[in-house]
């Protein structure tokens, strides 16, 4: 079975896109996902990066507008978030967690559905505890996990594998190294994990 | 009979994929194309926007393997131009020379295959005189006209008017004020044009 890295940060707004749809394509083409939650952060500082969607530029009203129309193409509900940017380190560490511990998949699909469709903010603790929740986890031990040393390593490792693997942006996805960047390039990420 | 805006930059690498096969597409969809050759220099400084391939930033790397794989996905011949960026603001000028005077489209076509196909570079004596020579224009009549008042006028008012229609990049459509920015969706815009 053919595999591919989702390499997705939780303040992007296209990962919604690719969140909201990843896990239903890979299963009908049989490819196994491999989840990597991480932050742009330091590689925005590293890269000198500006942010990519600052206030009152045409290109975020403009990736307003592109963002809204694919959801209404490929069928996703959609809410524009009350919130633009938010802080998600927080939701990013938990990710880890749940990479670690093997629910990533589940707590990333339901904390962009709270904040896309229910319009329960990612980067909230009442959309990080809800999804949590959700999950049956108990969201006070996993908070404290998020904020531990082993979260801290990996989060870091996690930058650092992203810089050294080209990344720059979310989401991404690599497939035997080759690197695709954003949800309009899941299909063909996805063709090439099924030898297309 | 449906128009669509094309708004091409002669120094964009994405804009190959575009102006290689919509004519094509346009003229297979009964849509009829508004060539609108530009500049986003002075965009890119009035928005204060990074030039978008910097060297050495692996988002640059990454724009060299998309367009490939893209070109290679549609289809197009493709060999990787051995100078970027390159200076395109004398063939910009003779394009608004083309579009003013109905020959905006066979030059385009041909400046960017001389670059992607032959290695040709656009900016260069060689490229710019080879395809007004094809067009069965005076090379030296058309230059001079490119620098006159009038395209200087236009090139101002072009710019001018990317700003107020909110177009950052390029290549960029327009459907009835609706705005689609990168080659990727070349499709969708031109859907709209025929009213899906």
């Amino acid at each position: 079975m053919q595999s591919m890295e989702v390499w997705v940060t939780y303040a992007s707004t296209y990962s919604y896109l690719t969140v909201s749809r990843v896990g239903a394509l890979a299963q009908a083409r049989g490819v196994t996902l491999a989840w990597r939650p991480f932050s742009l952060a330091a590689i925005r500082d590293a890269l000198k990066l500006p942010f990519p969607f600052p206030p009152d530029s045409p290109k975020t009203a403009y990736m307003w507008l592109d963002v809204e129309r694919r959801a209404r193409l490929l069928g996703l509900q959609y809410r524009r978030p009350d919130t633009y940017p938010v802080n998600a380190m927080q939701t990013a560490r938990v990710a880890l967690v749940g990479e670690r511990d093997g629910w990533c998949q589940a707590f990333t699909e339901h904390v962009f559905r709270l904040h896309w469709v229910d319009g329960r903010l990612i980067g909230t603790d009442d959309n990080l505890r809800t999804a949590l929740g959700s999950l049956g986890l108990d969201a006070d031990v996993v908070i404290a996990q998020a904020w531990s040393q082993d979260i801290t390593d990996r989060l870091e490792q996690r930058s650092a594998e992203a810089m050294s693997r080209g990344i720059f942006g979310a989401p991404s996805f690599i497939v035997n190294g080759e690197l695709f960047w954003g949800d309009d390039r899941l299909e063909i990420a996805l063709d090439r994990a099924t030898g297309k």
